[in-house]
């Protein structure tokens, strides 16, 4: 691993500093260690041992920040099988794809708690370069990767106990099972998983794959108790797909610190949006371009497939209203590293070349373009906002005195195209220069396949 | 149809009213048309053109009430096709099997409403006879017989149009479609169910047939919105399903006027318990027999079929609390009648010769003996008390002066044994003796099967 | 049943006869009984006390022969459900509305031997009216409609000893496990089958449906005791779908006594071609129009169901070699008559409007116009060659002295477009005319659907 | 890899050579090299330059000879995934499992042709320790993995393209499309395949898992065409699954150069018997246990898996009747190394701990011993018999001056019981002797599964 190299001085670039405010031309950013020191315009005094970062006509943002990602996505069984008992270190190199792509911090919203942890441990304990990783573990409520909220088909094609052990890994005891519990037995079991050193709380508001309908998973009295006990645990708590507005007003109801606004079924009704918007709960949202609104809009024949094709408008009226009545915002892709056998299948039900883990945020900003949000605020959607959502912006999200030195140097102006996120110059963590040409330092799906 | 028989007076029968009382030894009823003139002991005053019904040594009952059949069950294909457009005819044949074996009104809880209404009417005008019909017609919620909450698998064997035919004869615009509507469109949808000349409304409180999971179907206050409707349209309402706990708990808050008690995942807690039994919310239970139970628990593989075992017995526990308590059970029995042919499919997954809809009655009086219920409380969970819990008791349930004369002579006495209601004698319905030999006078799905 | 008319003489009219001659213009067909008692040119005597049919500018041909009808189409398990012990019924439905489009006999090569046998002797009898029948019952090999030859998906629908006792009726003991048996077993089965008044038989030489592979069901000294079976019987015999070249080698091999060309793989090589033309071995075709080959190439997507597709256009190709080498072909249209709302299902996989049963022989006779068939032999195909193949020329296939009396007057000229087979005028079978606008006297399947 | 040891000479045990004779007591096998330079009793000269390897008291036997393996079986996703670009390394692992437990060679009859190679080559090309590997490679008209022939159900489980790439790695281009080609294509790709350095040649007479019932694959003169193009190769050639009569008869006219005996649907015919003994055609038979045979007439229901049953039982009386006929038999066991957690599931369809692949050839042994074969044709039919159905009697089968040195010290008798058989003392193979602790050297599928 790289040390932080003493005091470091950037120099001579413009600094926008994910605060919302003027840029600062011929900016000056002073590292010491981890840490940023001072940031100023270019009056700022600079000692004479600092090593100088020459950046004259770039562009300094904080680290981006991705509010949703899935660094081990179970729902393909190959993965499952092929990389069993090596979750860490998919996630490790799904965390070092993210970061060579200007993604310093991840939240990983649905995973296997337990390899995700070691993984997290080691970027985060310095042992192993990677994105800053969050996580959540398990959606609290859901079955494994095999069970019938995920992939019950793909049990035919395993033997019976390793589904049972990678849906256990992926459970931890906050399964589906908690549905038929008393709201007692639900209170310890989530307690007991609260203080196993996840990051956030994540819970199964309506089901998932089950059926097209939405169903609620939990009782409103048991939402509560679910995010009661995040919250004692200091954890933040946010629902899963809500899929209604029945569903989202249950998951408002019940505590939860942010939204992460999923599929939608129906429009929202202004009434709940200008509730969202004046209790100022964070939004993640899962922006499309243009480009993928229409492919989805021309493949799915509206015939056979009427609730996809909607949800996927609906959700992007949701996703508009919501930017338009000055919603906090913030960015959140869904995804994670696919080989390219996998991702050569989703070009029947997902756009073409869309699906690259390393691209997804840089598709989220262009949609915001397309959704004309300002770019500024574009630019603390991926950034501040997320810090504020998940409750870490003492030192993360934005580029001020004493928070961690995360920082992008960009070659061309971010807030000129959303397309200009991708000129990386520069990739900073923690005071540290990344070598991006070394990412990610071990191939494990993102090798080429075998012929 | 026979006309009532003017005055008719039924005497020395030991009568019993149904209120819990002292039978009446060497009692007398006199009927008039369609009612009770007066009832009382030897001594009552018999005017001399009445027509005498000797029963000395007999024992007189109100006729029998099911709180729960499904005339015409949309669960079997074959019954789907073969009687397509004759599900009236296949209704009212269940009613007259149900008016032979000592039923004389039934609560149809789930079919086609309109077939249901035609049968209803022809009967309850009179010009077919059967057992009393009140219907629900659809579960609100639930999806037609062939969509995801019944029998999907069942989709393949038919044409497409005439699934969508069937499905929306059973939804009536009320099917699953109201899970993605908000509160006021629901509202709008249920209340024009609710005035389309049903008896009671039905609504789906968990899902069906989807998961193995209790989700839930309806938000809190959907679901209040629902009773609300029926309240409105003057209905009682009432829960499919609860399965849990906590769904049991949303139906209660709801305001559904009784309970119809059904596959329970966990032991009810004795707080539910006792605020059902304080808020004397009356319970439809669905008993088991001694030999069922062990039938059931047998049969099933534990490891493969773990919850259906379970929540057999855990439904078994919760009965008998209630019953402990002092709960205002019923009969329900949730059946209707099949074809040989289905019966004899149905002996892997149901106990042999327990399924024929004229017996069912029967092996629910006897389950409640099994269950140590005391032998007058078990007549009036028969009786009585259904037409309480339908609201209905002002003609119905009771053995008294101004309600309708629907009763059945037994020649052995009930409450020494369940076995002695299968000792029918005579069958009135509003004052006329059935001609049980003649019924059921259509035979579409109990005649026998073609060799 | 109308009784023949006595003596009757057609006048005026063009008569072709069949025989491939030159019509005879202002002809002369004399009738008495049920058949043809003389025919001739306008100088042939006419008795005084003849019926005079005028028939001046009209033409008279043969009665169409099908020589492949199912006419109780096993394959939809709503027509074996709605019309279970009605079989004979349908069967006799579909033939009437063959009679009514001018097609006097039919060959039904599949469905349920007894029902079927019930309506051939009905019709054959003159208890009731409709096209003749000759059928072979079931395919010898061939499982029933819910087996894995067919609709093995069928069966979760309906109840299993519904489902056996329907397989039963069309296996008739020879079903899939002769497969399993012995070459004497085979031999004894299908002696017992090839005396039970079937009027040929019919044998599986390739599997269907099971895979999309075109395996062999018998070993060639089986095939060879099926035909010799049915040749001890009197029957002639004929192999199903053989797909492949070796099959069709199997299937000549064993000494049948015509070929019933249906899916191909692979083109058939000259020297097969050739041998078939020498050896006079009639070939029934199913020959599809130039519209439906075009839709079929744009319907089915070549990269999922390669093989489908080349099918098609592979059958084309040998039907086109075979006609083009003066091969002995003719008629069949291997279908039956469905429900509207089978239709409506149909419409995915099927060219639009061209499934009804009334219509396929005429677009059988356009799509041998497409291919530039001479018309004399197009007609022959669809008269004398059937009745040769099936060995029934004595009575049948040409307007000859001492033959039945089966023919179509004509409005239009059939040699001048195919278009004019369907300027019916008047169709006579067995001496009768026909009263079409009764037919069929019973509606079942093709009666609207209730709505 | 051990080299050989200059001259050994084994000295003082009794050496049963495997030609059938009395065995001889204080025999003496000089080794020189790779092969057997002498053999006899006590008065055999032995340089006094040998080493001596003194085995008193014990039992020198032929390496058994293993006629039908899966080194690496297809049949499991889990193996397919996790072992991709690996299968020569787990094909390694397979012979060193065999190895150790006294199988110094092995007949592959079905797997990955080119991983297979890479294995034999390694092998016997002395770079790799593991028991010596003949192969076959594909099974000439089956489809891959993932085909309609073994495992279609997997398919949805992983991505398309690898399910593609897996299926062409066992098909190399003799895959389930030969059925639909001409004679002469197909005799070109077989040729092709034939060249392609297998050592004998396997193809499909019956279909294979696609249905219940036993269809042929190829026209006998496709048959023909396979053998004759192994022949021209070279390589010896035989049939698979023949299932029933007719089919074993078309394989055996085909001229293939030993049977398998597998499922059988039929007893065989006296006749059939009688012509295999007479013509010397050997057979290998996979023969179960006393114990194997009652549990699965115990485990199957009769009613479900009638088929299955009664092949299993049709199969043993087969096999005893050739036994007793005195035909050349020889062990096949058919199956490969699984993982346990594979195995854990097999319970449900196999004997308990009779899987494991170590195991395999001692049941075998004992299941003759059960089966009443006499202990030195049992011997025979685990070493010469094989050889010499294989054609590699010159090398291989039995202790002779120049044959190959591969041989078995056991501590006990394996002519008193077949348990003996398991008494390894010492393997050699080509002269060397095998350090069977250290094997396998590379533990994959073999290793204990993650928990």
């Amino acid at each position: 691993m790289n040390d932080p190299i003493g005091l470091v001085a950037i120099t001579g670039a413009t600094v926008i500093d994910g605060n919302g405010g003027t840029p600062i031309n011929d900016g000056v950013i002073l590292i010491e260690g981890k840490r940023i020191l001072a940031l100023g315009d270019c009056a700022t005094q600079i000692p004479s041992h600092a090593k100088r970062l020459e950046a004259s006509g770039k562009f300094v943002i904080p680290g981006l920040i991705n509010g949703a990602v899935w660094l081990v996505d179970g729902a393909f069984a190959t993965t499952l099988i092929r990389y069993d008992g090596q979750f860490d270190e998919v996630a490790i190199e799904a965390a070092q794809i993210a970061l060579k792509n200007g993604v310093t911090t991840v939240f990983d919203t649905w995973g296997p708690r337990d390899p995700l942890i070691k993984a997290r441990d080691a970027i985060n304990q310095g042992r192993v370069i990677g994105s800053r990783i969050y996580l959540a573990g398990n959606i609290v409520g859901w079955g494994g990767p095999f069970s019938e909220d995920l992939r019950p088909q793909h049990k035919a094609a395993v033997p019976t106990v390793f589904a049972t052990r990678v849906d256990r890994l992926w459970e931890q005891n906050v399964g589906h099972d908690l549905a038929w519990m008393t709201l007692e037995k639900v209170r310890l079991e989530v307690r007991k998983y609260a203080c196993s050193t996840i990051d956030f709380l994540h819970y199964a508001v309506t089901a998932h794959q089950v059926s097209s309908w939405p169903f609620i998973v939990f009782s409103p009295r048991v939402q509560q108790v679910i995010v009661e006990e995040a919250h004692r645990a200091g954890l933040p708590a946010v629902g899963f797909v809500p899929g209604t507005e029945e569903a989202l007003l249950l998951e408002l109801n019940a505590g939860v610190d942010f939204l992460g606004l999923g599929a939608y079924s129906a429009d929202l009704s202004a009434e709940t949006i200008a509730s969202i918007v004046q209790r100022q709960i964070p939004c993640g949202l899962a922006l499309s371009t243009k480009e993928d609104l229409d492919w989805f809009r021309q493949r799915v024949e509206p015939s056979a497939h009427l609730t996809k094709t909607s949800s996927r408008d609906i959700g992007d009226r949701n996703n508009r209203a919501l930017l338009d009545s000055g919603a906090a915002v913030f960015m959140m892709i869904s995804g994670g590293i696919y080989s390219e056998e996998t991702l050569s299948d989703a070009k029947d039900y997902l756009p073409p070349h869309k699906n690259a883990f390393a691209d997804r945020h840089f598709l989220w900003l262009q949609a915001a373009q397309d959704k004309a949000m300002k770019p500024m605020n574009a630019l603390m959607a991926a950034t501040r906002n997320v810090a504020k959502a998940y409750k870490v912006h003492k030192d993360l999200g934005t580029l001020e005195k004493g928070k961690l030195a995360d920082l992008l140097i960009l070659d061309r102006n971010p807030l000129e195209s959303a397309e200009n996120y991708r000129s990386i110059y520069l990739v900073m963590k923690e005071g540290n220069i990344i070598d991006r040409a070394a990412l990610p330092t071990q191939r494990l799906i993102s090798a080429p396949p075998l012929t």
